[in-house]
């Protein structure tokens, strides 16, 4: 029997935090969801101003048409954009004649929580009117676990007005997206959904509402705790109520809002009729979360001695487990369900830097979200036939419905590389889980389909295997020849997939006929994988990034101003593309994923392009992290270790607000278990924890082969403990661990 | 004295070419200009249906927002468009009760011819009524040299109608242009004129218009040469006129179109009033053009003895001349005055292809080109510092107003050889014109900015000059290391401004000055231009197109349908750039422009790159076609010249339609002049008669350093005439020719 853990600093607290910056970036840190709808941290009454409430569910989405200036026809002609459901989030505070919000008062205090013990977020705003009343407005919020819902509970409180107050609780269409032209990360603004249908009940109200392009609806139903006066006036329903406020005695209003899209309900009314019919009180659903969190917590068990790291992991994983691989039928956004950037598209974030914390603490997870690429297959069938392909899939860069949606193909279809993320992810899942099923019917057709695109988009040319016109991780180069990532994860997809389907070649003959796959293909990839070009620097020992890399212009990193970050923004592509200049890890990544052995290739790679690496990208520090730490350098390995989990809590890159930069979330994990415990997910489990000083305890407890381990680091000494007897490999030394195993860092 | 040549086959005649496709083609065929105003054939009395007149003025444009889905702020934000202007071509034709146009008759007869003694097209056409009547419509027009003007004359006859003719004479705004969203050589629809005034006076009316962005007035008169009743209706002018129609007894109207801009005309009412005063008769015009056409031939002379290449080379050279070169404000569109195809840009295809013909026949229009790029050069130095250079120009790849206006970079902007391309002009025009004054004034400016943008954009390593991240005139490849193009025409351009510099030093300090050139900068030219970094591979002793093109994939080309071509039409820009696959001639256009020695590389080369070259673009055969005259083979040079003279006239593309493919009237030009005489500007002319079988006979005259030269080719004999002694090097041998001079072609 594993003993249930106890796990501390579960709570994010901040205060006064009154800006207008800080708002809406904390409007992102508060944010609630429960892997299919989110809501951000916004106040239950507005500002008055700048309000842009967002409640997401993932994989709701609407398209639009893409216009270029030089259009192709084989460019995605429609966009993909996440929408923002109607909006039942606002109660209007009124007392005689003032309203209560930022527009209109003034703040005295501010205190807010994330509670993540029990799932809620706390907030108490002190205002002061422009006729010198103090009103204490608390606002509490929970999304249950289990049912596409927020519930807030609001309690007023004065301690010198006395007299009415008025609360008017709005459901409205969404407010009006505001544009960002220049940046390519934010969305535009389009509209995205007609009104249905808007009625108001004796005691709730539901609009329903249609994506002007892909026909899904939405209805968005609202209800209290107390007997309101619903109106709908216009497009939007007011339901109202008029209280008695008596200094220092608190009114209180719960307001519920139920969320229905036809993605997960077929009949809105028959399900909105039974979740009214079955509404609890907000103490019971913090009640059940408390329950469901404290499961959470003991399965994702982190504890580290540096309680600021500790703290920010907890929230990392906290909030990439709200983010998405509840249904298979979506993947996980790079900014999960906490705000619109990147237009709620999937990138190969998901599967490199995401479900590593998934595969090892709830695979079921790991496998929707692999299902997912599953089920959108034939679309990147299309794809690959598109990019002139003539065999497999060609996984897309960015989408929701699974079709290409990145309209700069140079940063966006050109990073072939993601068929081989994808089957990485797919080899790291069936170690870590022997899900023989999963891979016969679903793993290898993937596995095959991506490989089999790669060999038809590359060639041999003498005894060398090459891809040629691609893009990298590193966007800062792009459409290059022989990209070290790319290649280097093709070699492993190939073998893979050639070693996987030769070994069970008996049960996946039906499928290799169906998809038109013959043993030439499987010895054409075995071949391509021995011939793969990898090209590196003899000279300085030192791989190359790409064909071209090395040869280009150094450019002085550190001589350009820092409002001229990141580079994308504020350099013509052409400029950063002829520059030796690094958006974030690129080959690193393959040397940390694959476990490069080669210790001087590896360490002289690491310095010749650290150095040259800005980190504008959110993927990149956790990787050079973790490599830091593979190679000793575990000063670094710990600032980075820092930066890393504290990316959003701190927003560092001021980028916050528009949503959590998800992968960084993962990658912040994928420090604490490929970093500083040197996991790697093969047949065997690895285990080489890094030499470093800095850390004195931590601990975590991850799932493998169905062993459930737990790992802890105390001072010098790493000690194993598992359910059940499980082969590892530690330093490179196979070991049977039988309950419980300690051993010593190694210092290189 | 001259003798006055007698130039023949001037006449381009068309029958009964009546199909939709046939009649767009023929309205680029049958189009009129001056250099500044352009007017297609299309029919006065309209087709009824598909009409869309164009009339056009060079560098009258409008702006528009561009829009991408990944914006970049470095991206040009704003597109430029010519505009068509306000039409005053239509004469409406009515019997009793029928119209007589294409929609509401048959076509019986057509016959058309456009005159190049005297500049006029004619056309005949003959409509059978549905009611059984025969009509005859003449139609005659001209636009004269020296003002903005459109006359035509019309005429009508009927051979078995007896009855009212009404001709309605119409002045109104231009017609919807149509968009075609999937051809990016095409442009959008945009409504780019505002009507600001219509008049219509008792014998003449008017309409102006402004441009909705760019704010640009333009005004259409139009007047007859008959008294008509002028009526404004709505935003239109109708001018009409009832006529008694006698079997065969023609009917005639003359109609003056007059169109001012304010980019050549301040007061529109004071031009319009003397222009209007000034009218003269149909065939005054007719006078004073055969006059001036006379001398254009002769200054222009071309005769040989294939007599189809012959027309179609007096064809391409008679549109060349008025397409652009009169003033000094514009350049020439890439259609010319012919048609919105490329949207009226200005391409290098001025400075590569056209500027040749004008500097040996007429170098005062060479110079009004080149002073295009002087007079925006301003703009150039924005776009340098747009692209992160720091110094110096980046002649925009293409405009109208001088900045660059390519939204998509790939193919667009990061053509940087466009500076090389302009140096390589001016270098050839003074070399040809001795012109030191332009050369002090302005050459040597523009020579030493775009230069210093090149060394800026470049840089030094291992003892080479790099210049990555470019992309040569070859569009299948893009975005790539050490173009050999655009590095070799990058040294030859150091080298001679490394050399004109320091040779005017003393007359040019000031202008170093000014532009902060110092003599390290000079060196530095120097040195990079020495040391240049040229591909060669020297197994196959094969100039590499860039430092990727030879590792890339192969592709059967044979192979692809059709249909297919051109790629860029029916493939993702990613399959064509990771094949070795050209759209047009790259690295051959270095070894033609600057007459490569090395025979075995120049013959390999050759050989390499046209097996791959699919010819997508109207700017390739007739350099291969050159280089082929060069290394001997003649066969395929002739079958080239052929192609590449009759290319809009056999509208081989089937995009004639669009407008005139004006670089390859220009190139075709080239193989006349670089092919078959093997002329290069150099400061000595140099004259290497290519040797071949096809032509026995072929004449042309040509202006060198202030020297009128005959050159004659008769059999294997080549003749030399001047009006003034002059040293050329003919076959490698200096040659003083005084008068006369007469050699055999040599055989390689």
């Amino acid at each position: 029997m594993k003993k249930t853990k106890q796990q501390n600093n579960l709570i994010i607290e901040r205060k006064n935090r009154k800006s207008y910056e800080e708002l809406m970036t904390d409007e992102t840190i508060f944010a609630l969801a429960n892997g299919v709808l989110g809501t951000r941290g916004h106040f239950i009454e507005g500002y008055g101003m700048y309000d842009y409430p967002q409640t997401l569910v993932n994989g709701f989405y609407n398209t639009y048409p893409y216009k270029y200036e030089e259009n192709y026809k084989q460019f995605p002609q429609v966009g993909q954009t996440i929408v923002n459901l109607p909006d039942a989030s606002y109660i209007k505070i009124e007392s005689d004649d003032e309203v209560i919000d930022l527009s209109h008062a003034e703040f005295i205090e501010l205190d807010r929580n994330l509670d993540m013990n029990q799932g809620t977020t706390f907030r108490k705003a002190t205002y002061l009117t422009k006729h010198g009343y103090e009103f204490q407005i608390v606002e509490e919020k929970i999304v249950p676990y289990d049912i596409n819902m927020v519930v807030s509970r609001l309690k007023v409180k004065s301690n010198n007005y006395q007299g009415k107050i008025r609360l008017t609780s709005y459901l409205r269409m969404p407010l009006e997206k505001k544009a960002h032209p220049l940046d390519p990360r934010l969305p535009y603004a389009t509209k995205d959904l007609d009104i249905e249908q808007i009625h108001a009940d004796h005691d709730f109200a539901y609009l329903t509402a249609r994506t002007t392009n892909t026909s899904l609806s939405a209805r968005v139903c609202m209800t209290h705790d107390q007997p309101l006066d619903y109106k709908v006036e216009d497009d939007e329903v007011h339901a109202s109520m008029i209280y008695d406020l008596k200094p220092n005695i608190d009114i209180s209003l719960t307001k519920y809002q139920l969320y229905y899209t036809d993605l997960e309900t077929d009949d809105f009314d028959q399900a909105m009729d039974e979740d009214l019919k079955n509404l609890r009180k907000f103490e019971d659903y913090v009640e059940t979360e408390t329950i469901i969190r404290k499961d959470f917590w003991s399965k994702s068990d982190i504890q580290v001695d540096d309680t600021r790291i500790e703290q920010a992991l907890h929230f990392n994983i906290y909030q990439l487990n709200l983010s998405g691989g509840v249904q298979p039928s979506t993947s996980i956004a790079a900014k999960g369900i906490t705000g619109e950037g990147y237009e709620g598209h999937y990138f190969w974030d998901t599967e490199i830097y995401l479900l590593p914390f998934f595969i090892l603490t709830q695979p079921q997870k790991a496998k929707n979200l692999l299902m997912y690429r599953y089920q959108t297959l034939h679309h990147a069938r299309l794809e690959a036939k598109n990019l002139g392909g003539t065999r497999g899939a060609k996984i897309p860069w960015r989408t929701i419905n699974g079709k290409e949606a990145s309209p700069y193909y140079p940063a966006g279809s050109a990073q072939i590389h993601i068929n081989s993320d994808i089957a990485f992810a797919i080899k790291s899942y069936f170690e870590a889980t022997n899900d023989l099923e999963f891979m016969t019917d679903y793993g290898a057709e993937i596995l095959l389909e991506t490989a089999i695109f790669l060999l038809d988009y590359g060639h041999f040319q003498n005894q060398s295997f090459h891809l040629n016109s691609v893009t990298g991780p590193d966007e800062y180069s792009a459409i290059v020849d022989n990209n070290y990532y790319t290649n280097r994860m093709a070699k492993a997809h190939f073998e893979y997939t050639y070693d996987f389907i030769t070994e069970h070649k008996d049960s996946l003959n039906a499928l290799l006929e169906r998809i038109d796959i013959t043993n030439n293909d499987l010895e054409l990839m075995k071949k391509a994988a021995k011939q793969m070009t990898l090209l590196v620097n003899q000279e300085s020992n030192v791989i190359k990034q790409d064909a071209s890399f090395m040869s280009k212009k150094e450019l002085d990193i550190e001589g350009i101003p820092k409002q001229n970050f990141p580079l994308l923004l504020n350099y013509h592509p052409l400029y950063i593309y002829k520059h030796q200049v690094l958006k974030q890890a690129d080959t690193m990544i393959a040397l940390v994923l694959l476990d490069e052995h080669d210790k001087t290739l590896y360490q002289n790679t690491f310095e010749y392009y650290l150095k040259r690496t800005t980190h504008d990208s959110s993927l990149s520090k956790c990787i050079y992290g973790i490599a830091a730490y593979h190679l000793g350098h575990h000063e670094l390995g710990y600032k980075y270790f820092k930066a890393v989990t504290e990316f959003d809590l701190m927003d560092v890159k001021k980028f916050t607000r528009y949503g959590l930069h998800v992968a960084n979330l993962g990658g912040s994990y994928l420090m604490l278990i490929y970093g500083l415990f040197g996991i790697r997910m093969n047949k065997i489990l690895l285990i080489n924890p890094a030499y470093q000083t800095e850390i004195k305890k931590a601990k975590t407890t991850i799932l493998y082969q169905g062993v459930s381990i737990d790992l802890s680091l105390n001072q010098q000494k790493i000690n194993i403990k598992t359910n059940a007897p499980l082969t590892v490999m530690i330093y490179g030394q196979k070991v049977i661990i039988d309950q419980e195993h300690e051993f010593e860092m190694i210092s290189f």
